[in-house]
Protein backbone atom coordinates (compact mmCIF):
# COMPACT_ATOMS: atom_id res chain seq x y z
CA UNK A 1 0.00 0.00 0.00
CA UNK A 2 2.57 2.70 0.89
CA UNK A 3 4.91 3.76 -1.77
CA UNK A 4 7.84 6.21 -2.01
CA UNK A 5 8.35 8.03 1.06
CA UNK A 6 7.70 11.54 0.10
CA UNK A 7 9.62 13.56 2.51
CA UNK A 8 11.16 13.82 6.17
CA UNK A 9 10.19 16.56 7.92
CA UNK A 10 12.33 18.43 10.85
CA UNK A 11 11.05 20.79 13.39
CA UNK A 12 13.64 23.31 13.74
CA UNK A 13 14.19 26.17 16.54
CA UNK A 14 15.91 28.47 14.07
CA UNK A 15 14.62 28.28 10.46
CA UNK A 16 17.25 30.57 9.15
CA UNK A 17 19.93 29.19 10.55
CA UNK A 18 18.81 25.49 10.01
CA UNK A 19 18.48 26.93 6.45
CA UNK A 20 22.04 28.14 5.72
CA UNK A 21 23.61 24.68 7.80
CA UNK A 22 21.87 22.02 4.31
CA UNK A 23 23.17 25.13 2.18
CA UNK A 24 26.67 25.58 3.44
CA UNK A 25 27.52 23.01 5.62
CA UNK A 26 25.69 19.81 3.85
CA UNK A 27 25.72 21.14 0.47
CA UNK A 28 22.26 20.30 -0.27
CA UNK A 29 19.90 22.13 -2.74
CA UNK A 30 17.54 24.36 -0.77
CA UNK A 31 14.22 25.86 -1.85
CA UNK A 32 13.28 29.21 -0.37
CA UNK A 33 10.82 29.42 2.82
CA UNK A 34 6.82 28.90 1.74
CA UNK A 35 4.51 30.36 4.45
CA UNK A 36 1.44 27.77 4.76
CA UNK A 37 -0.76 29.83 7.39
CA UNK A 38 -3.12 27.25 6.93
CA UNK A 39 -0.89 24.64 8.36
CA UNK A 40 0.73 26.74 10.91
CA UNK A 41 4.43 26.20 9.86
CA UNK A 42 7.12 27.81 7.36
CA UNK A 43 8.74 25.21 5.16
CA UNK A 44 11.91 24.91 3.86
CA UNK A 45 12.31 22.37 1.07
CA UNK A 46 15.34 20.38 1.26
CA UNK A 47 15.70 18.73 -2.04
CA UNK A 48 17.56 15.37 -2.33
CA UNK A 49 18.34 13.11 -5.34
CA UNK A 50 15.67 10.80 -4.00
CA UNK A 51 13.21 12.56 -1.76
CA UNK A 52 12.87 15.37 0.27
CA UNK A 53 13.67 16.82 3.78
CA UNK A 54 11.29 19.67 5.28
CA UNK A 55 12.10 21.74 7.75
CA UNK A 56 9.63 23.39 9.35
CA UNK A 57 9.33 25.98 12.02
CA UNK A 58 5.87 27.56 13.39
CA UNK A 59 3.83 29.88 11.94
CA UNK A 60 1.20 31.87 14.20
CA UNK A 61 0.21 31.48 17.50
CA UNK A 62 -1.59 28.11 17.73
CA UNK A 63 1.02 26.05 15.24
CA UNK A 64 0.98 22.36 15.71
CA UNK A 65 4.59 21.68 15.76
CA UNK A 66 4.99 24.77 18.79
CA UNK A 67 4.59 21.66 21.59
CA UNK A 68 6.91 19.41 19.85
CA UNK A 69 9.62 22.45 19.81
CA UNK A 70 8.57 22.89 23.50
CA UNK A 71 9.34 19.58 24.47
CA UNK A 72 12.59 19.41 22.18
CA UNK A 73 13.74 22.96 22.09
CA UNK A 74 16.87 22.29 20.03
CA UNK A 75 14.42 20.31 17.29
CA UNK A 76 13.82 17.23 16.22
CA UNK A 77 12.59 14.78 13.49
CA UNK A 78 8.82 15.52 13.45
CA UNK A 79 7.29 13.18 11.30
CA UNK A 80 7.71 11.50 7.77
CA UNK A 81 5.22 11.28 4.89
CA UNK A 82 4.67 7.93 3.08
CA UNK A 83 2.54 8.46 -0.85
CA UNK A 84 -0.69 6.33 -1.35
CA UNK A 85 -2.26 5.88 -4.67
CA UNK A 86 -5.87 6.31 -2.52
CA UNK A 87 -6.16 7.89 0.54
CA UNK A 88 -9.64 7.17 1.32
CA UNK A 89 -8.86 3.39 0.82
CA UNK A 90 -6.10 3.58 2.59
CA UNK A 91 -7.79 5.30 5.79
CA UNK A 92 -10.03 1.98 5.31
CA UNK A 93 -7.80 -0.19 5.47
CA UNK A 94 -5.89 1.39 8.11
CA UNK A 95 -9.13 2.07 10.73
CA UNK A 96 -10.35 -1.41 10.09
CA UNK A 97 -7.10 -2.91 11.48
CA UNK A 98 -7.51 -0.33 14.62
CA UNK A 99 -4.93 1.98 13.90
CA UNK A 100 -6.04 5.78 14.75
CA UNK A 101 -6.30 8.59 12.67
CA UNK A 102 -5.60 12.02 13.55
CA UNK A 103 -8.46 14.96 13.87
CA UNK A 104 -11.67 13.97 12.77
CA UNK A 105 -10.51 11.37 10.22
CA UNK A 106 -10.96 12.95 6.81
CA UNK A 107 -8.30 14.06 4.58
CA UNK A 108 -7.13 17.41 4.39
CA UNK A 109 -4.81 19.73 1.63
CA UNK A 110 -1.31 19.27 2.53
CA UNK A 111 1.81 21.42 2.09
CA UNK A 112 2.14 20.17 -1.66
CA UNK A 113 -1.83 20.55 -2.52
CA UNK A 114 -2.55 17.11 -2.08
CA UNK A 115 -4.64 14.85 0.19
CA UNK A 116 -2.86 14.11 3.39
CA UNK A 117 -3.42 12.57 6.63
CA UNK A 118 -2.17 11.68 9.86
CA UNK A 119 -1.44 8.43 11.78
CA UNK A 120 -1.62 8.30 15.81
CA UNK A 121 2.52 7.49 16.78
CA UNK A 122 0.86 5.38 19.32
CA UNK A 123 -0.21 2.94 17.15
CA UNK A 124 3.29 3.17 15.02
CA UNK A 125 6.14 2.89 17.05
CA UNK A 126 5.85 5.91 18.29
CA UNK A 127 6.41 7.52 15.13
CA UNK A 128 4.36 10.12 13.41
CA UNK A 129 3.11 9.12 9.83
CA UNK A 130 1.42 11.32 7.33
CA UNK A 131 0.32 9.74 4.11
CA UNK A 132 -0.73 11.82 1.32
CA UNK A 133 -2.08 10.97 -2.08
CA UNK A 134 -0.04 11.41 -5.40
CA UNK B 1 27.66 17.41 -0.85
CA UNK B 2 24.90 15.28 0.86
CA UNK B 3 23.38 13.06 -1.50
CA UNK B 4 20.47 10.83 -1.30
CA UNK B 5 18.33 9.82 1.67
CA UNK B 6 19.58 6.08 2.35
CA UNK B 7 17.06 5.20 5.45
CA UNK B 8 15.33 6.73 8.11
CA UNK B 9 16.05 4.36 10.78
CA UNK B 10 12.97 3.66 13.43
CA UNK B 11 13.70 2.06 17.07
CA UNK B 12 10.96 -0.41 17.52
CA UNK B 13 10.24 -2.00 20.96
CA UNK B 14 8.74 -5.04 19.03
CA UNK B 15 10.11 -6.15 16.23
CA UNK B 16 8.20 -9.12 15.18
CA UNK B 17 5.22 -6.74 15.71
CA UNK B 18 6.52 -3.65 13.80
CA UNK B 19 7.43 -5.49 11.21
CA UNK B 20 4.09 -7.12 10.46
CA UNK B 21 2.72 -4.13 10.99
CA UNK B 22 4.90 -2.70 8.18
CA UNK B 23 3.93 -5.66 6.02
CA UNK B 24 0.56 -6.62 6.60
CA UNK B 25 -0.82 -2.72 7.44
CA UNK B 26 0.94 -1.11 5.28
CA UNK B 27 1.60 -3.17 2.58
CA UNK B 28 5.34 -2.77 2.10
CA UNK B 29 7.66 -4.88 0.99
CA UNK B 30 9.50 -6.50 4.04
CA UNK B 31 13.09 -7.88 4.34
CA UNK B 32 13.89 -10.77 6.91
CA UNK B 33 15.76 -9.78 10.43
CA UNK B 34 19.61 -9.51 10.22
CA UNK B 35 21.48 -9.39 13.27
CA UNK B 36 24.32 -7.16 13.70
CA UNK B 37 26.34 -7.67 16.27
CA UNK B 38 29.07 -5.16 15.82
CA UNK B 39 26.20 -2.70 16.17
CA UNK B 40 24.15 -4.23 18.91
CA UNK B 41 21.04 -4.03 16.51
CA UNK B 42 18.89 -6.42 14.86
CA UNK B 43 17.31 -4.39 11.73
CA UNK B 44 14.72 -5.24 9.31
CA UNK B 45 14.81 -3.46 6.25
CA UNK B 46 11.21 -2.30 4.44
CA UNK B 47 11.69 -1.44 1.26
CA UNK B 48 10.34 1.49 -0.16
CA UNK B 49 10.46 2.59 -4.02
CA UNK B 50 12.87 5.34 -3.25
CA UNK B 51 14.44 4.44 -0.30
CA UNK B 52 14.39 2.34 3.03
CA UNK B 53 13.08 2.53 6.49
CA UNK B 54 15.52 0.70 8.86
CA UNK B 55 13.22 -0.81 11.65
CA UNK B 56 16.17 -1.42 14.52
CA UNK B 57 15.64 -3.30 18.19
CA UNK B 58 18.25 -3.52 20.56
CA UNK B 59 20.58 -6.57 20.56
CA UNK B 60 23.17 -7.80 23.28
CA UNK B 61 23.56 -5.61 26.49
CA UNK B 62 25.30 -2.95 25.19
CA UNK B 63 23.45 -1.80 22.50
CA UNK B 64 23.49 1.72 21.46
CA UNK B 65 19.65 2.68 20.93
CA UNK B 66 18.95 1.04 24.34
CA UNK B 67 18.84 4.45 25.90
CA UNK B 68 16.52 5.60 23.37
CA UNK B 69 14.06 2.90 24.00
CA UNK B 70 14.05 3.62 27.78
CA UNK B 71 13.16 7.35 27.11
CA UNK B 72 10.48 6.66 24.16
CA UNK B 73 9.53 2.92 25.00
CA UNK B 74 6.78 2.90 21.91
CA UNK B 75 9.72 3.38 19.96
CA UNK B 76 10.58 6.62 17.65
CA UNK B 77 12.33 7.92 14.75
CA UNK B 78 15.94 7.46 16.10
CA UNK B 79 18.18 8.45 13.09
CA UNK B 80 18.47 9.64 8.91
CA UNK B 81 21.18 8.94 7.06
CA UNK B 82 22.36 10.75 4.07
CA UNK B 83 24.24 9.19 1.11
CA UNK B 84 28.52 10.70 0.81
CA UNK B 85 30.78 9.96 -1.86
CA UNK B 86 33.97 10.33 0.12
CA UNK B 87 33.43 10.04 3.90
CA UNK B 88 36.61 11.53 5.25
CA UNK B 89 36.19 14.67 2.89
CA UNK B 90 32.64 15.01 4.54
CA UNK B 91 34.28 14.72 7.77
CA UNK B 92 36.96 17.09 7.11
CA UNK B 93 34.74 19.74 5.87
CA UNK B 94 32.00 19.35 9.21
CA UNK B 95 34.34 19.43 11.51
CA UNK B 96 36.29 22.65 10.02
CA UNK B 97 32.73 23.97 10.05
CA UNK B 98 32.79 22.99 13.89
CA UNK B 99 30.17 20.07 13.72
CA UNK B 100 30.84 17.36 16.08
CA UNK B 101 31.32 13.40 14.88
CA UNK B 102 30.01 11.15 17.40
CA UNK B 103 32.67 8.42 18.90
CA UNK B 104 36.20 8.76 17.54
CA UNK B 105 35.72 11.01 14.43
CA UNK B 106 37.13 7.92 12.18
CA UNK B 107 34.21 6.03 10.26
CA UNK B 108 33.45 2.54 11.01
CA UNK B 109 31.78 -0.29 8.74
CA UNK B 110 28.19 0.46 8.46
CA UNK B 111 25.28 -1.99 8.23
CA UNK B 112 25.64 -2.27 4.77
CA UNK B 113 29.09 -2.86 4.94
CA UNK B 114 30.10 0.64 3.71
CA UNK B 115 31.68 3.28 6.09
CA UNK B 116 29.84 5.33 8.02
CA UNK B 117 29.64 8.26 10.96
CA UNK B 118 27.11 9.58 13.44
CA UNK B 119 26.92 13.64 13.78
CA UNK B 120 25.93 14.78 16.70
CA UNK B 121 22.57 15.69 16.78
CA UNK B 122 22.64 19.19 19.10
CA UNK B 123 24.91 20.27 16.24
CA UNK B 124 22.15 19.49 13.74
CA UNK B 125 18.60 20.46 14.95
CA UNK B 126 18.18 17.61 17.25
CA UNK B 127 18.15 15.23 14.66
CA UNK B 128 21.10 12.05 14.57
CA UNK B 129 22.57 11.96 10.82
CA UNK B 130 24.16 9.22 9.81
CA UNK B 131 26.59 9.50 6.93
CA UNK B 132 27.51 6.76 4.46
CA UNK B 133 30.26 6.48 1.88
CA UNK B 134 28.47 5.30 -1.56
Amino acid sequence: MIGRLNHVAIAVPDLEAATAQYRDTLGASVRPPQDEPEHGVTVVFIELPNTKVELIHPLGDASPIAAFLEKNPAGGIHHICYEVEDIAAARDRLTAQGARVLGGGEPKIGAHGKPVLFLHPKDFNGCLIELEEV
